[in-house]
């Protein structure tokens, strides 16, 4: 079967009528291409979920805060979709710049204090355009349910907040970050890094399994398992951390003692590549 | 027939899927209760356009600036259910506010430069927590159809742009104001005026009829028109004029000169009360 390749609004949705008149579930995978085995078991999930499958593709200009990652950003739609065809998608929904801001909008979504912190420090309005973007799509798809990669975890967890908040009709499901052998996070963004960039990025996720393996030990002070992850970062020219916290998984705020589940998140510039990564820390219970 | 009584957001949805399944038409009349002529207005022409209407009863407490207008706000659900048992609305969707509002919301609706000016100058917040809840009501309705009175024609403007940058899947209907006899506007906040207020109220409405008027003429000047129009109101000290503003229809936005259609637009505090109006004014065409 080949994915039906469809970039105009008005299209799919006189398309979904169809399915949803048969009541058929939709399941959406979000995406801005460049698709990866971490897509791949997004839309794995879907097809295994959900009778029709819709895998957006679409690079959000507002979402970028700088205008030479956005040019950089890669883009392989070809690539993408024999990839969707592979895994069975139904549409593959790859609207212009133009279909999906006409013009500015002037309404949007603010994603509060949940982008305070992390990513949302250092990137201004990212979560809001991100958040913004996701719902029009999911306003233009209307499904059943959602897909979205964990190693995004500050989107994952902005995107069920205003799920919750605007009650939006649909489940998010997240789904497990996908690893390279030696630990590195699959990113589109990987593609961009030289060999020894490459080499070198597995620093953050070593960072983080030093933070993991602190919070398992059972120490509870964030500032003191943070010191210790950041020591492991290599003294290297190419490599910068933009940070690494510990935070409430759920409401993305820092925590002031470990003594549940914790997220521990970092960015790391490798070069001029930026890319970032986290883990679910869980403390190990406290002996009575 | 009797409108069904909901306060349950999922209980709603169960009734709405079933609904849905016969793929009836929803429209959605969402309103703050205390049901007036021209909320018969919306409620009749949903009933005319709709095979299932849903008229949702919520006095929102965060779109309120002031304690003292939300405690006094009027509500009269008994006397507003048996209105729409006889214009025959379907449902009766009345939650209570921690139905909508399990906790305060971090992801809202912002509102851009829409609520500038207007009400939105005089009233932070107010028309990003309208948006946002009237967008709630939208997702837990999903109607292909939602009726807003023209009265609220900065609110209707919102809730348009809303619905056209966030691509929600529905038709905005505005439906126009309805007036008593002497010209006074509908509205809910009516009920709050003495007798003697009452005769004052229609200042408003006057100086908008001014303004008309005078754009009818062929006056192309908004601050000329602006400063005959507030030229009529009373010097009487239970009046005080907010604003009298001449504004794009569309963006809100005030206007410099007079060539095309133009929202002329005012609040009058009349005592405690504060009661707004408008009136859409189409200048006479140029003689070529």
């Amino acid at each position: 079967m080949t994915a039906a390749l469809i970039s105009s609004i008005a299209s799919l949705r006189r398309q979904l009528t169809h399915v949803r008149q048969a009541n058929h579930t939709i399941g959406l995978v979000p995406t801005m291409g460049a698709l990866h085995a971490g897509h791949v078991r997004l839309l794995e999930q879907a097809r295994v979920d959900c009778e029709t499958v819709v895998a957006s593709i679409f690079v959000n200009p507002l979402q970028f805060d700088r205008p030479d990652d956005l040019q950089r950003y890669p883009r392989t739609l070809e690539a993408d979709r024999e990839l969707c065809d592979r895994i069975g998608v139904d549409f593959v929904f790859a609207p212009s710049v133009d279909e999906i801001y006409p013009g500015a909008p002037e309404c949007t979504v603010n994603v509060g204090r949940l982008a305070d912190h992390l990513c949302g420090r250092f990137r201004p309005g990212h979560f809001a355009s991100v958040a913004t973007v996701v719902m029009k799509f999911f306003d233009i798809v209307q499904p059943q349910r959602a897909y979205f990669g964990e190693k995004d975890a500050q989107q994952l967890a902005i995107i069920r907040r205003m799920v919750a908040d605007l009650n939006v009709p649909l489940q998010v499901i997240g789904i497990a970050t996908v690893r390279e052998p030696d630990g590195l996070a699959l990113s589109s963004r990987n593609l961009r890094l030289s060999p020894e960039e490459r080499a070198l990025a597995t620093a953050l996720v070593r960072a983080l399994r030093q933070a993991d393996s602190a919070v398992a030990a059972g120490e509870r002070d964030p500032a003191a398992i943070q010191r210790a992850a950041v020591a492991t970062i290599p003294a290297d020219p190419a490599l910068r951390l933009e940070y690494l916290e510990l935070v409430d998984p759920v409401d993305m705020q820092p925590v002031e003692r470990i003594d549940k589940p914790v997220l521990v998140a970092g960015a790391l510039w490798v070069g001029s590549t930026r890319l970032i990564d986290n883990l679910l820390s869980t403390p190990k219970a406290t002996p009575q």
